[in-house]
């Protein structure tokens, strides 16, 4: 999934890259630039490139994901995530495929994912880069990661029994208790991207399961109808 | 090691994935641009860039180095070489280059290396890529190889005691060997490139020593002394 990416010429690249190791589905997160499915650089993948879908915000992109890992140049010191080097994490995400649709989030070339996006994601992937020189070019970095997944695909491994929540669910758990919050008292009543990023990140460290997210669901839906029943009294 | 690259912006691609992954030393061999050291996609790699030594010939290129690999897209059949995937590939690599330098070679994006540049190699090396869509983007294909390298290059290893030959020792016996062939009249007196590249890949499969090396070298020279002196009575 590309996320705000500035030049077509790398998404053409990213989408070849895809093309190569068998990655098919492509997301586009508000792309600079409209014209992209055109990019000549998708040698051999335009029909990848022609298939993608484009969406305007990150929750959308990611909500049928039962995880959603972001990629980083930065070490963890600077980071609120748990940060995997790029061939631990891929085993996680490998397992997870197994079963579930898994989301890799590539940030815009400038800046990379920013805090608001990353607060998306369940965990960071690094690639082990020189300390000197950490930032790689975007198609490079999607070739190099989808490598090692292909590279780990290749061993087979038996299914899964668990189901982890989709993202769309965390989305709709994390709305429903930052709403609990505020009404509670407990965040001020307006609302502010670094509080919301924060109940966000938080969400996403519980490893929710499908049933319980739902139950969870549930539980937070009722204590919201209270409180806010209590203040029509 | 990049072959008669024609564009400069993946010469620049390939110089920072280069960068990111700590390999330094750059070869570049028959350019189409020679303007290609300003390479704007080489992002925080222009020193690595200007500092790339570049050769006319292929030859001259490798004559330092004890192994020879190159890159291809294609599968087993069409080669006349020994085809190893990346991942074991890169293993052998990572062994010969705890004691003598190696080059690994990407052709031109349209062609890939020539019969005749393979010939120069010890064998060849392929990202297991997708068969329907096998080509990948020369940056990408250079980054993805430089990760399995550096990835296997964490991993500590003792050092090795045999030391091969050097790829210019290969091509000194390669030459004493065809004059020898030619003037024994085992081959046409008119050298053919196809007859050459044939006698090439023959000397790289032997996996000389160092020490044999100078031992065939002088063998060799003493016979093609010999039929030429023959050939003056």
């Amino acid at each position: 999934m590309l996320v705000a990416t500035r030049n077509p010429l790398n998404l053409g690249a990213a989408a070849r890259a895809m093309s190569n190791f068998g990655f098919l589905r492509l997301r586009v997160v508000n792309p600079y630039q409209v014209a992209f499915r055109e990019a000549r650089s998708a040698v051999g993948a335009s029909a990848l490139l022609k298939a993608a879908r484009e969406y305007k915000y990150l929750a959308e992109a990611v909500s049928d994901c039962a995880l959603v890992v972001g990629t980083t140049a930065l070490r963890s010191r600077e980071l609120q995530h748990t940060l995997r080097p790029l061939e631990k994490g891929a085993a996680l995400v490998r397992k997870q495929l197994r079963t579930q649709r898994v989301a890799l989030l590539f940030g815009s070339e400038k800046v990379g994912l920013s805090n608001q996006e990353l607060s998306y994601c369940h965990w960071l992937l690094r690639i082990p880069t020189r300390e000197q020189h950490p930032s790689m070019n975007l198609g490079q970095a999607v070739a190099v990661c989808l490598y090692e997944l292909s590279r780990l695909g290749r061993a087979k491994l038996p299914p899964l029994k668990e189901r982890a929540a989709t993202a769309g669910d965390l989305e709709r758990i994390t709305n429903v208790l930052l709403e609990s919050l505020r009404a509670s008292g407990y965040l001020n009543p307006r609302p502010a991207l670094a509080a919301d990023a924060k109940i966000r990140r938080l969400v996403r460290r519980l490893h929710l399961q499908d049933e319980d997210a739902e139950v969870c669901l549930g539980m937070l839906r009722q204590i919201l109808w209270k409180l806010r029943s209590q203040e029509q009294k």
